[in-house]
């Protein structure tokens, strides 16, 4: 039974990423949210392939997900494909993350983060909103505020958001350095590999930004050894995902090291929902700054992620060769 | 009577810039802060040349700045040159500010408040931080994240601190103009000039920064119907000096408009005093983000500023041009 020549391609629905009417020439689209229990029931199995806008709906369950037989490739509206159900995906399913069109709005978000931990921004801020500043302490505050040019920098994961952080970086005058298994496109960045490189960047840097996707290669990677790598007054900035930092670990550091500064703007995934609540109360140290997972979506108003999925499902349709297609085993 | 075949050199003492023996040399150098009254009363007239590493101490009361009648040259250890008592000085006496020597420092400041305004990164973690964040409210938060690449930066004054703003902001992919007395030395900048120059800056820009010197051409340069030829949603960093934002057009305009931030380092000099409390309750708007003065005490203390000071003073002892002399009458 074939509903039609063209691709079926299924759409899963979002307030975030639009503009995906430059594919109807290519694919006859469904939208998940206007398909009815029964009618995805039956359409589930003659769909070729899914652009999953943010986080893959609850509709799409493992029992649906294992009906999908014509199933051949999902495009992440995200830059993470940490949510993607890998273990019920048919061998022959591509999936492909969608890590550069988030690269710009993310490495800015992740600049803004790195810029407020030096200059002890949310911290100074917050004492005098709360009237907690002493004029006498200002002479000891104003010499923990740091000047970036001349420090180094080292970003774990050097792809599309990892490597613009990168540019940013060098703009300031700082010296980047990352930590990545490709080696870098730039020159004047050294790339390290494996856990010894790992731990050479962390013990080299003043700032650390986190661009890492989530897979089990890297949940966990920070873990207290590598936090004890680092320099104790450094910054640790995460615009990737919670889980690559061991929450517990991470507490109790910066609980010991008041100079050590952790800037995220990514949160721990609790029954199945990113929480900002934690049984360790990182909200109440002075060392932590916080944001509620405002980068991607903010990133994504600007419409290039959306642009850069649906040019790469277009290359899909047309029988080309997708990009930034994941290796499935480290999602399993 | 003469001390001393060299100029004799007052030192106002600073914790904050310290070397400045390689102009032992040159000078005799006095240091302000090792001197009894009497001492100071009569060496005061035979001081040719005066280092104020910060503010103008009140040691060097009008009384006595009359008496120094050899006095020929004050170097301003700090940007701003606001705190010179000009109208005391003789009109022999050259004063230079240390513009330059902050450059990079107070300018990765203004980056880091422009950065947090933007992504309204005070405000959330605030937020998260009081327990006031309401997931229900996210879908229009993060709609109040900018991203900054590709909207324009206005930068008013592009001395040392504007330029160097300047390529910061082109570095972010932003397009830069600026309002200056001075034509551009940087290419891709477009500089406009006088009142109407301002207004069509202050219009024009996403973010604007302020990296004016305070004087009597400046001093509340930006008031009611300067905010007002803003967009509603801007942003206006200030690193120079608070006096030229008139604070109580500010205060209204902060509450009108709450989506417009203002984010600053320097406050009003109050009875003689940097004062951090106002009869406006700037820290009670989610909209202000405020630090205290942190931008160039930071910046000092990577020896930049203090090189800058006794680089300049140094052509002075040489008998050769100073740079970054001021106009006296811009602060009578």
């Amino acid at each position: 039974m074939r509903m039609s020549e063209k691709p079926n391609l299924l759409v899963t629905s979002s307030a975030v990423i639009g503009r995906f009417d430059s594919l109807r020439p290519y694919a006859k689209i469904y939208l998940l949210d206007e398909l009815e229990e029964e009618e995805l029931d039956r359409i589930a199995p003659l769909i070729d392939c899914v652009l999953v806008q943010t986080w893959w709906p609850d509709a799409l369950t493992p029992e649906r997900v294992s009906r999908m037989s014509r199933l051949r490739f999902i495009q992440s509206g995200m830059a993470g494909v940490n949510h993607i159900p890998f273990k019920h995906l048919g061998k022959r399913v591509m999936v492909s993350s969608n890590a550069g069109g988030f690269s710009v709005g993310v490495a800015e978000f992740a600049l803004a983060l790195m810029l407020a931990a030096a200059k002890r921004l949310v911290k100074l801020d917050y004492a005098l909103r709360t009237d907690k500043f002493d004029p006498a302490d200002w002479g000891r505050l104003f010499r923990e505020v740091v000047v970036l040019k001349g420090r180094t920098l080292g970003i774990l994961g050097y792809g599309g958001i990892g490597s613009e952080v990168g540019s940013l970086g060098r703009a300031l005058g700082m010296n980047v350095i990352a930590f990545s298994r490709h080696p870098s496109k730039e020159s004047g960045v050294q790339v390290f590999h494996g856990g010894e490189g790992l731990l050479r960047v962390l013990g080299k840097s003043d700032a650390i930004v986190v661009a890492l996707p989530l897979s089990k290669l890297t949940i966990g990677l920070i873990g207290a050894a590598e936090l004890a790598a680092m320099k104790t007054d450094a910054i640790l900035v995460n615009v990737a995902r919670a889980e690559i930092v061991e929450e517990e670990a991470l507490y109790r550091h910066l609980v010991k090291f008041p100079q050590f500064t952790y800037a995220t703007d990514v949160w721990q995934i609790k029954r199945g929902k990113e929480t900002y609540s934690s049984r360790f109360p990182f909200l109440k140290l002075s060392n932590f700054i916080g944001t509620p997972h405002v980068a991607g979506g903010s990133a994504a108003l600007t419409g290039e992620p959306g642009r850069a999925a649906v040019e790469n499902l277009m290359l899909f349709l047309r029988g080309e060769a997708p990009r930034n297609v994941v290796d499935p085993s480290e999602y399993i």
